[in-house]
This record gives C-alpha cells, sequence and structure tokens, in this order.
C-alpha cells in the first residue's frame, strides 16, 4: 500500500479470479466459462465493426439494449448493458446499498464482499440451508438490500420463481438483485417479474451461456426508474463503459437464439453426464441447475483433489470458504473434457488406495 | 430518481459525452477521436482472438502491460491497463483522493467534477490565466490531490516538462495525476519522472492517438506502490475490466510506433492548416498541443456557430462552461474534412453580412 492510499479503503479485500495459469496448457474448468466458441453470427460482425475502433462506442448503447429488450419483452429503457455483471452489480450496490446495509447468503459469489467493503456498506451474511439452498424465510425480517445468486454461485443450487417472487414480494421497501449469470443452464428467469415489481433488479451476464467471457457484456433488467438511477452512476464513472466491437457481437449472440438453445442443451446433457459418473466414483453434490457441479467426496479433501488435478492437467476450482472448502467446483466443459476429467479422477482415486 | 436511489450518491451530476447523433451522416468533430483507422497490425490479431471470445481476458493483463512498460522503458508492475482512461481516473480519484479533497482548473475535463461528486470528495477549482494556461504556481499551497490534463482539456494549453516538475515537487506529500489524453500530438509525456516522483500518477489513452476509442483502453503508469494501489480497487471492482479483444488490439497499437508516428504527423499538420485557416476568418484561439482547437469569434456566439455548422452537417462541441461557451471546440479530422469545416464556416459568416 503506497502513503498516499485513501484511508477509507484500507479495509479492502480485492477478490480473487480464478487462476490461468500460463506453465503447461490445461483442461480449465475453473472460471465457469462455456467451453463453445460465440455464436458464428457474432463473430461475423466483428471484423465490419473493427475497422471503426477510432471512434467511440455508442454511450447509450442503443442496439444492445434493444435487442435485450426484445428477446425479454421489456421496453429498452428497463435495460442497461455493463462492461461485465461485475460493474452492473458494482453499480447496483453502489445505487442501492450505498449508506444502507446488505444482506445475502453465506456461500454465494465471492465478490458481494468485497463490492460491499469497496463501498464501505455493512453486510450480513445468511446461512443457507444443509442442502446448500436459500431459504427465503430467512430474508423475512431484514430491512437490508439483498443480493443472491440465482442458480447459486459455487452451489448451483436454484430456487424457483415462485420462491424468488416470494422474496420480493417479502419487503417492498427495500430492493432485491437477483444474479442470474447461471439461469440459462435449466432455470426460470426472473426478468418478467420486473413489471410487477419496482423493488426487483435482475442481473444476467453474456459471459456464460452467451459464449462472450473475454467480450465483457453484462446487463440489468428493473423498473425504469432502477435502470434510471444505474445509468446516473454510469454516466457519473464510465459512459462508454461497454466497447464498441463486443456490443455489436453481443448484439447478434443475443438474437442467436438457435445457437444459444444448442450451446444451452450441450452443456446440461454433459452436466448430467458427469453428475452421474460423479456418483459412480462415490462424490456428492448439491443438485446442480447451473454449469458447474460442487462436488465431495470423504476420499480425499478437496483441496488435494484440486492439486492433484491440477499437476495432471486438469484446472478445477477449489474455494476455502469453510463449509465448502472440502469440495472442489467444477466447470461444465465439452463431454469430452469431462470424460478426460472423470478418467483422472478415477487414477487419483485408485492411487490413493 | 427511484425511492431506492442511495441518498450519497443524490447530488451527482453525471456526465455529459459529446451527442452521437443518428438522424444524418455528420463530419464528426466533436469528441476528439482520430480520424484514421486503427493501425492494420492491431486489426491484423483481431480475428483470432475473436474465436477465443468465450474465455474470459486474462486479468493480469499481462501482455499489455509489458507492451506499454517496455514503449516506456518502466517495467510492468509500474502500469495498469483499464476500460479507458476514464475507468484509470475512476480509480486513482477513489484511491487516492477519497476521504481527502482535490484541486483542478477551473476549465478542463468535465468529468474531473463528476467523479468527485461520485466519490463524495469536496474539489476546489485553480481559474486558469489569461491565455487558458495552468498557472503551475497556484497550486503551491494547496494540499489536495491535484488533477490536471495536460496538454489541458477543452483549451488545448499545454504546460512544459519543467512545469510539471515543479508542480509534483512543489509537495511530495500529495498525489499529483496528469492526465495526458492529447500528449502524443506534439507534448512530452511525464512518465520518464515517475522514476522519481513517487507522487506523480499519469494517465493516458488508446482513443486519441492511438486510434481505438471504440476498444476502450485507457493506462495509468506510476512507482511500483501507486499501481499497487489501484489494482487494489480495479480488483475490488471489476477484476476483467479490459475485454480480450481490445487487450490483443492494444499491444499491437502500442507497438506499432511507425503507424501512430504517421498518423500523429498527419493530426499535427492539419491541425496547423486548421489553425492558419481559422485565423483568416479572424478566429482566435489558445495554441494547442492537442488534436482540437478552442476557437473563437467576437463575429459570431459559440452556441449559435455550434448549430450552424450543425444544420450544415458538421459536428463541433459547444460546452457552456462559462469562460469557453463563446467558443466551438473543433476535433482535428482528415485535412478534407477541415477544409469542408473552413468552406461552412466562410459560408455561415458571409450569411451574417
Amino acid at each position: 500500500m503506497s502513503r498516499f492510499f485513501s484511508e477509507k479503503l484500507f479495509s479492502l479485500e480485492p477478490y480473487t479470479p480464478g487462476e490461468q495459469p500460463r506453465d503447461m496448457v490445461y483442461i480449465k474448468l475453473n472460471t465457469n466459462e462455456s467451453p463453445y466458441s460465440p455464436s458464428p453470427k457474432a463473430l461475423a460482425v466483428i471484423e465490419g465493426e473493427a475497422s471503426k475502433l477510432n471512434l467511440y462506442s455508442d454511450p447509450t448503447a442503443r442496439f444492445l439494449h434493444e435487442a435485450i429488450a426484445d428477446h425479454y419483452g421489456v421496453t429498452a429503457d428497463r435495460v442497461i448493458a455493463t462492461n461485465g455483471s461485475d460493474e452492473a452489480l458494482a453499480f447496483a450496490f453502489d445505487a442501492f446499498a450505498s449508506g444502507k446495509s446488505l444482506a445475502f447468503p453465506d456461500v454465494t459469489y465471492g465478490f458481494y464482499p468485497v463490492f460491499a467493503n469497496l463501498f464501505g456498506i455493512p453486510y450480513t451474511t445468511v446461512p443457507l440451508d444443509d442442502t446448500f439452498t436459500i431459504r427465503v424465510e430467512d430474508y423475512a425480517n431484514i430491512d437490508s438490500t439483498v443480493v443472491i445468486a440465482n442458480p447459486n454461485a459455487q452451489t448451483g443450487t436454484y430456487l424457483p420463481l415462485s420462491k424468488i417472487e416470494e422474496l420480493v414480494a417479502q419487503n417492498r421497501d427495500r430492493v432485491v438483485i437477483v444474479d442470474e449469470a447461471y439461469i440459462d443452464f435449466g432455470g426460470e428467469t426472473a426478468i418478467p417479474l420486473t413489471d410487477r415489481y419496482d423493488n426487483l433488479l435482475v442481473v444476467q451476464t453474456f459471459s456464460k451461456s452467451r459464449n462472450l467471457a473475454g467480450a465483457r457484456i453484462g446487463f440489468a433488467v428493473g423498473c425504469a426508474d432502477l435502470i434510471a438511477d444505474l445509468n446516473r452512476v454510469k454516466y457519473s464513472f464510465n459512459p462508454y463503459n461497454v466497447n464498441r466491437i463486443s456490443m455489436a457481437a453481443a448484439v447478434e449472440a443475443m438474437k442467436d437464439e438457435a445457437y444459444f438453445a444448442e450451446c444451452t442443451k450441450k452443456v446440461v446433457e454433459t452436466r448430467g453426464y458427469t453428475a452421474a459418473a460423479l456418483a459412480k466414483l462415490g462424490f456428492t453434490y448439491p443438485a446442480s441447475m447451473a454449469n458447474f457441479i460442487l462436488a465431495h467426496t470423504d476420499k480425499i479433501d478437496g483441496k488435494e483433489l484440486y492439486q492433484k488435478l491440477k499437476s495432471k492437467g486438469v484446472l478445477v476450482r477449489h474455494l476455502s470458504d469453510a463449509r465448502i472448502a472440502d469440495s472442489i467446483r467444477i466447470t461444465i466443459g465439452t463431454r469430452e473434457q469431462m470424460e478426460t476429467l472423470i478418467r483422472k479422477i478415477q487414477e487419483i482415486l485408485e492411487d490413493l488406495t
């Protein structure tokens, strides 16, 4: 820390992204990316856009907002596109929780407490139940701004739309932020509820189901007033927050419903294969509706399994949160990648005996 | 404003970017972009990178940091790349002025007071002198974090390196942020001073001299401790802040010194042509070292001239700051664009008589 660093930020504990090692080529199952290339239609517009890179991107993100709005049947003034969904979350935390307080599950996306620290927002964590599922009733008497991931980060557990509505309706005087980064792998989005609830903000990303993690595109949908608030923050921070090429590619990715359906279907199928194969090897896991599985076995500690897999060229994620430190989080890659993973795990387990 | 908007942000007055009208095709001289396409070498890497967009970009931005570091003869741990230089400025304001105070010129980049409001930082403005130039001695007794643009935004006026060093050396216990968005059109960068001054942060952008406004790439250079502070903020806000394609393109743009030299030389030559032609028409302007000219004539008010030019298909920028509201800010485009501009101004002036 330099002698000039703001005292207000002394307590920052920055987020640690999944490792991107360069010592060898890994089967990369550690950051919940899609194993499939972006839509060919998204790729097709990139070259034409590239030659115009000397010009700023459209700060109103009009075409992207319209593409997202059309897809979800809302008006474009209820959508804001951001530089990845992390930026949407950051704007939302600042807009709707600064000077107030936050509540979120004890096991969830590790960035929520980081954002809270950045904006100086006090927070409480609410334990997931024994199946790693959010108990909506636990939030009934909490006045804080609420943020949950659905499906939940790290665990993959899912709340049906009726439970989300219960959470939002419990207290109409607090904002509920639902982070739907993983919603497209079998879940049902809460975006339609934003028609009726002015205290619901839904955040999504193009990084997972739309195969564009490297493009950095996220978005939020809510009532027009919530979105206007987020725009006030955006225009006070980085009006040209979304770059030209990513914006053009994202428009096409959103419109290409056939490719989206094909990719997400493959992930769901491969998740089924992986879950069954892990069960056969004696693993347990919460039922996942995401593109990852949080897997645990009594035969080997999570950290050790992560390390052994890494030495065999397969990268999964080990998280040190107390309740899941005994597990590994495995991103669903291609069928071939998952077959390799299962083979490597089998080898590791055999070596133990 | 929604009923949920944080009271802490009530005083936000978001920045207004230059207009991007769609009613007709304009000669666009209003947002200080380069009129030239990006380096062919930057364009050449985009296609290969596009097919990997399903994977996250490198959060450490290693290759880009190395390219920038090599160019300026510093180590890579003294560089941080950001999503446009606005993000670098935002991180720096938060890291080095939150909980303290800021000082900047009365006429400068309009985003400085906006960032200050966003982070709740009190600020004082220091008047430019009668030639619209920063008087370094005016900052001698100011303890606040200082931010200046050099060349100055809106006016194009320039401080030589000796004056920047004087400003930085005046008070070693405050950070001086020098925003060099326009430095490459004839100025000398202060980056070498960061070897010796731990209180100097230099911010630059790829949006002007490197023809990549739409890619959103900025960066800051300082001592390793200042950069580590900015990384703490980055990793608490948006670790994957720079997207994959822009990062790859920026590496090539930084390395392609011949193309950079060719484009900036053309802008400087065309600025000379434009300045002389404006003088012939009776305009005055501060001597500009940037890729724009702030031009004024007693014959017609700045706002009126802006409007008349717009109706003739030429977009310049009119800023409402009291001291420059009588002027228009003209981006230096191609020689052909500027000849058209001069012809249109001539027509407008003739119509007045």
